[in-house]
C-alpha cells in the first residue's frame, strides 16, 4: 500500500494514524485506536509538529539504539521532539483546556521511587518515555497521551514550530544546569549540531562571557557564529593530539589558564580528550554527547586538574519551563534551526534529511483532518 | 663515604642533614644550612618521622613522577609525610611554640591566586610543595620551614608517629568531602592500600553504612576487615568483565541498584571501569589513584547513568584539621597502619621495604641529636 | 457514654473506631468506615502505637494550631506519629505484603506540581498530611490509608514502639540536612524535648564533633547528657541578656569564635536570639520550633556575621528512610525517649501526661481485637 | 584654616594630603605621609575618584558606624568607594603597570584563618578594611596602599568614574551569588538606593526574569524604571500590614505563589517582614541592608515556608572581578547612577548632598597636581 493510499484510508477512519518503525528500514503508517484518559490528571494531545533527532535516524538506519531493539512482531511509533494542541482533559486537570497549545515533554516518571523524590525523575527506571521499545510508543502519531504536568502551555509569541524545539532545548538547559554555568564563565562546546549550538545559545542566555563551538565541518562552524551571538569557534586538527588542540583552543581564544566549563555535545572520543585538556584546573565538564560506549580516556589529567565531570541523560525537574521561558523571553531564539517541514506522510523522507546532514532540524506536521 | 660515616658527620656540624635523591638509585645523605625564617608568619620544624608513600618509591625508582624529572645537578630531598617539633617561630606567629608537636602540611601556595581565594588552594599555580623539583626540598633533612598555618598542632592522645598519618589521612578526607559522603550511603573502595584503607575508614566516621573494599590481594583485603570496622570486601575476577565484577560486588553485598558512592584509590584501569558500573544511577565517583595516563573508559555508562566523577588532587582548605580531628576523637585509628620505623639514616631501606608491599606505613626517624 | 462501653461497643462491629477531637477538651471514641484501596499502590495498615507529640497537646487544649481550626461538626482525628502492621495492599503494591511492620510517614504530596518535582515534596501546597482539618484525619484510628512509598518496613531489631519514634527522629534528621551538619562541626540545639533531644543525637550520628543541648529545665538537661553521648549543657540565665548567654555557651564550651551549626527546637524568643549570637560568622542555623509569631530578631548581627538561616516544615524526600537507618544500625537510639503507654481509649490520659511534662514521649497503643 | 588655604598647603609639599574626620561635622584637610611599600606584592595608588556611601554620611554626621568610633585624638581618613591610577608597584607586582587605571576592592584579609582559606575571605577577622577605626585609613587622600591583586585594572571601554561604582556594583553581585539568583528566577529588591538599583540590574544581568523593585519613594521608583530594563516597582502602603503589601505586591506582578528570591537593600524593619511574605515556599531571601540591630520579625512565616535566608557583609572572593567583568561587558551599566562630582577639598559638599538625598552617586575627584 502506498503512503498516499494509506493516508487517505486513515484519514477515512480518523482514528490514530502513527508511523511504525518495524525494522532497519522498514517504516509503515498504520492505524491504532486513540489512547483514552486512564488517569484523571491525563490529556490528550493532537500532534502538530514532530522534530526529527538523530536518534530517530539512527533507529531508521539499525532498528536500535544502543542495549534497545525493536523486537520481532512489536514495531514502534518514533518521534520524541512534539508539539501539539490539547484535545481531551481528564477530569482533574485544571491548568490546560482543550484548544491549548503545548510543548510536549515525552517521558514521564513513576512519581513514588527514590530518584523521583529527591528531584532527578529522568533517572527513574520505571520511566514511560516515547519511542522507548517495546510498548512506549512515540509522537508521529495523530493522538498522543501525557499527564498534565508533562505539558507546557505555550505562550501566544511561540509558535507550534517553534515548540518542537522546547524538547532539545531542554537538553542543552539541562547540560547547562548540571555543569552549572554561571555568570562570566567561559564555555566550550563541543559538537555544533542542534544541541551544540542550543547549548552554545543557552550558556549565553546564563551569563557565559566567553562561548566557543568547536566541530569539524566548516560549514556547521559558519552557522554557530550566526546562531550563537558573539561566539568563537574552532576547528581542530585531526592530524595533532588533543593536547595541541586544545592548547590551540585556549591560546587562540585568550583562555587563560583554560575555559571554566566544557559542554560536550558531539560524542566524539577526540572532543572528550580535548575537553579534558581545555579546562582550567577545577574546571567543569558535563557529557552530553553519545559516540562510542568504550573510548581512551586521559584520567590522570582528569584527576590532577581536579575537575568535575557530570554524566547527562536527558532532562528532568524544571528544565522544560526554563527552556519555554527562555524562548518565550527571547533569550533563546530557535526558528532560526528550523530548516526544512514535511508533511505527515513523509517521515521517511525527513529522516533521510537529516542522515545525509542537510540543514538542522527537519520537522514533520501532524497529519491534517 | 658510608652512611654511618656521613651521619656522624653531620651530626658534628649539627647542621641540616638531608637525604638527597640524585637519580633513579642513588641517594646520598648531605648536610646543608638550616632555613631560616624569612615571613614573620615561618616556623623552623625539627623533624621527628617520616612516613614512605608510594610516590617516595616511584622517584626512588625512576627519579621522576609525571612530568616532574630530577635535574642533572640538582638532587631533590624527598618526604612529604612527616612530623616534628617546633624549634623556631617567626615574630608573627601566635599559636605555636617552641617544644609544640605538629603534623606537618607539606606545601603552601601564593595566597593570592583566583584559586586560593576561593577556597581551593591545592590548585594554586605557585603551590610550593614538599619535594617537587626543582626547588622545592622535602622533609627528609633535620630542619624544615613551614608558614605557621601549615602546621597542626598534636594534642596529648596524638603520638608524632600517628601525627605522620594525619598526611594520608587528608587525602582520604579530601576524597570524601569531594565526592560528598553521606550519612547512610553505601560506598565501594577501590585499592586497600594506605589511602583506600583510609578512605573506606574516613568514609565510615563521615557515617557511610555501607563500605566495600576492593583489592586483588587477599592479605590486604583481610587486614582491610580489621581496619575497617564492619566493612565488606571483595576480590575482583581478572578473567570477567569490569561490568560481570561490578555485577557480583553489586549482589555480594547487597547494594541494590549500585553504590551510592566509588572512592578509587588504586589508578588501576579496571578498577576505574568496575567503579562506573558499580555505581547506580546519579551516583558519585572521585579518582584518588594515578596510573596509567589514558584508559579505557566507559563514557556512555557515566554519562546515561547521570554520573558525578571528581579529579583529586591532593588535600585542601580545612582537610587536615579535620583529619586530626577524626584521629583525636578517636573516629580514625592509625597506628595500626604503621608496621615497620627505620632510624634516619635508613631512607633506602624504607623504600626498598614500601616497594616490596612488605607491611603497610614504614616511618623514617628523624636525626637524633 | 463511657469509654469503656465505646470500646467494647466498637468493637463488637470491628470497624475503624477512631478518637475524634470536636473542639478544645472534647474528644469522643467513635467507629467509621474502614479505609478503602482506591489507588493500585494504596496501603491498608493496622495501627499498633500513636505517640503524642505536642500539636496533639495543642490541639486538645485550643481546637486549633496556627491558622488551622477545628470547624464545627467536622470532628478530627488526631495522631501523626505511628507504627502499624499491613493489613491489606493494593495490586500494584511491590514491597509490602500484609503482616509486615512498618514506621508512617504520615503525609503524601500530589507527586505533580513544581515542589514535588524539584525533591521538596514537603512544600507540596496540595499535601494530604494527618491531623489536618478538616479533611485529613489522624492515625489515632484502628485503620489508616497510605500509600504504598510513604510505609517504612521494619527491620527485625527495631520494634514497633521504636517504629513511632521515626517520626520525630526525621524531624531532626529533615533539620541536619537542611542546615547541613558536617563531621567534625560544634552543634548548639535549642530545646531539650524530644525534637532538641533528637537533634541532638542526630548532630552526633552525622558526625558532629560538640554537641551542646540546651534547656532553661535541668531535669531536661540532665536526661540530655545521658541520651546524646558526650554532649555538654548549658542553662540559659534569664535575666541577662542573649549576647550575654551566647557569651557564656561558647567560653563554657571551649567553641572558639561560636559555633558552626544551631539547631533551634524550642522556638522560643531567647533561644532565636541566643542561637544568633552564638555562631560564628559565616554559620548555619535551622529553625525547627515554633513558637510566637513575630519576635524582636537580632537581624544586624544575622547579616553581618553573614549567616546562613533555614526555615523547616515538617520532613521529606529520604528523611525517613535515613531516620529509619540510623535507628537500625544503632547509630540513633530511641527507646529510652519512651516513657509510658497507655491503652487505646486512654488518649486523653496520653495527652494530659504530655500536657504536664511527664517524661519524654508517650504512646497510646492501638486498640486490640 | 580654609579649606583653599590647606590644599595649596598640601600642594606645595606634594604629599598625602587627605581628608580626616575628627568626629561628627568635623573634618579636616591635612597631609601625611606617603605610604611605602612594605610587601613586595603591594602597590601604591594614585587616587582619581572617591564615590560617596551612605556610611560616609553615618561617619559624618555620627562620628561612628555601629560599634566603630573614631576615637578622641585618632581621626579617621574616609572613603571606601574608589578608582585610580597605578604609581609604584612592588618588586614582585607582576599583572600591573605604573600608569594603569584600577578599581580598587579597599580591603585585604589576613590570607591565613579558616575563613579566607575556605574562600570566604571577607569574615576575616583581620581583615585591614578602608575607613575603619581607629588605623585603617580610607581613600579620601592623594595615595594609597593595596596588595596588587585587590587592584583591578580597568579595561579601556570603563572611565575612572564607571571604576568607582565597582565597589557597590560587588556588594549587589556579593548579594546575587550568595542568594543564588538564577536564569529565569523572580526577584523582589527592597530599596531603590544605589545599592538597590545596582541589585536589580545584577539580577538581570543573573538572568532572572521578573524583577520587582520597592522604595517608598515615588522618584526613586521613577528612576529604577529607566535604570533596570524591564523591572517592575511597587510602593508599599505604610497604613497597612506587610502581608498586605507582600500579597498585592505579588498579584499585581503575578508573582503566582510568591517571588523565588528576595535581595533586602534598604535595611527597613517593614521591608524585612514584606521581604518575607512576598516569597514562595522555598524562596530565598539575602539580608543586604543595614537598619536597626533588633526588629519585629516574622519568624513562623520564614520557617514554614522552609525559606533559606542569608546575611550579607562586604563582597569576597570574585566578586570585584565578575562585577567588573559585567560593566565592561556591558551587562551592567553604572555611568547613570553618577548624578555629581566635586573637586577633592569639598568633601563635606559632597556628603552633604547625599545626605540630602540629592542624585544617587556623588564622586569626589583626586587631589590634582
Amino acid at each position: 500500500m502506498s503512503e498516499k493510499v494509506l493516508l487517505a484510508h486513515a484519514t477515512a477512519f480518523n482514528q490514530n494514524l502513527s508511523c511504525f518503525l518495524y525494522g532497519p528500514g522498514e517504516a509503515k503508517y498504520e492505524d491504532r485506536a486513540v489512547p483514552e484518559i486512564s488517569d484523571p490528571y491525563d490529556v490528550i494531545i493532537r500532534i502538530n509538529y514532530v522534530g526529527v533527532c538523530g536518534s530517530d535516524v539512527h533507529w531508521w538506519l539499525h532498528g536500535s539504539i544502543g542495549a534497545h531493539s525493536i523486537l520481532p512482531g512489536r514495531p514502534l511509533v518514533l518521534g520524541h521532539e512534539a508539539s501539539g494542541t490539547i484535545h481531551t482533559i481528564g477530569p482533574s486537570v485544571s491548568t490546560l483546556s482543550p484548544g491549548d497549545r503545548v510543548a510536549l515533554e515525552p517521558g514521564f516518571p513513576c512519581r513514588r521511587c527514590a530518584r523521583c523524590k529527591e528531584g532527578r525523575y529522568n533517572l527513574c527506571k520505571e520511566m514511560t518515555f516515547a519511542a522507548c521499545p517495546p510498548d512506549a510508543h512515540g509522537t508521529l502519531c495523530k493522538y498522543f497521551k501525557l499527564p498534565e504536568d508533562y505539558c507546557f502551555k505555550l505562550p501566544e509569541s511561540v509558535s507550534l514550530e517553534e515548540g518542537v524545539l522546547v524538547e532539545p532545548a531542554s537538553v542543552a538547559v539541562h547540560m547547562a544546569r548540571l555543569v552549572d554555568v554561571r555568570v562570566g564563565q567561559s564555555v566550550v562546546v563541543f559538537g555544533s549540531g542542534t544541541v551544540g549550538l542550543l547549548c552554545g545559545a543557552v550558556a549565553r542566555a546564563f551569563g557565559a562571557s566567553k562561548v566557543v563551538l568547536v566541530d569539524i565541518l566548516e560549514r556547521k562552524l559558519e552557522f554557530a557564529r550566526k546562531f550563537v551571538g558573539g561566539c568563537g569557534t574552532f576547528m581542530p586538527d585531526s592530524k595533532v593530539s588533543a593536547e595541541e588542540n586544545a592548547a590551540r583552543l585556549i591560546q587562540e581564544h585568550g583562555l587563560d589558564d583554560g575555559a571554566d566549563v566544557v559542554m560536550e555535545a558531539s560524542g566524539a572520543e577526540p572532543s572528550v580528550q580535548t575537553g579534558i585538556h581545555v579546562l582550567r584546573v577545577g574546571g567543569s565538564y558535563v557529557q552530553g554527547g553519545l559516540g562510542k560506549n568504550i573510548i581512551n580516556f586521559p584520567i590522570v589529567a582528569m584527576s590532577e586538574k581536579e575537575l568535575t565531570m557530570k554524566g547527562c541523560f536527558r532532562y528532568s525537574s524544571g528544565d522544560f519551563k526554563l527552556a519555554l521561558g527562555l524562548i518565550s523571553e527571547g533569550k533563546l531564539s530557535v526558528k532560526e534551526l528550523i530548516t526544512k517541514k514535511v508533511e505527515f506522510g513523509k517521515a521517511v523522507e525527513a529522516w533521510e534529511t537529516t542522515r545525509k546532514g542537510e540543514g538542522i532540524k527537519t520537522l514533520i506536521r501532524g497529519i491534517r483532518d
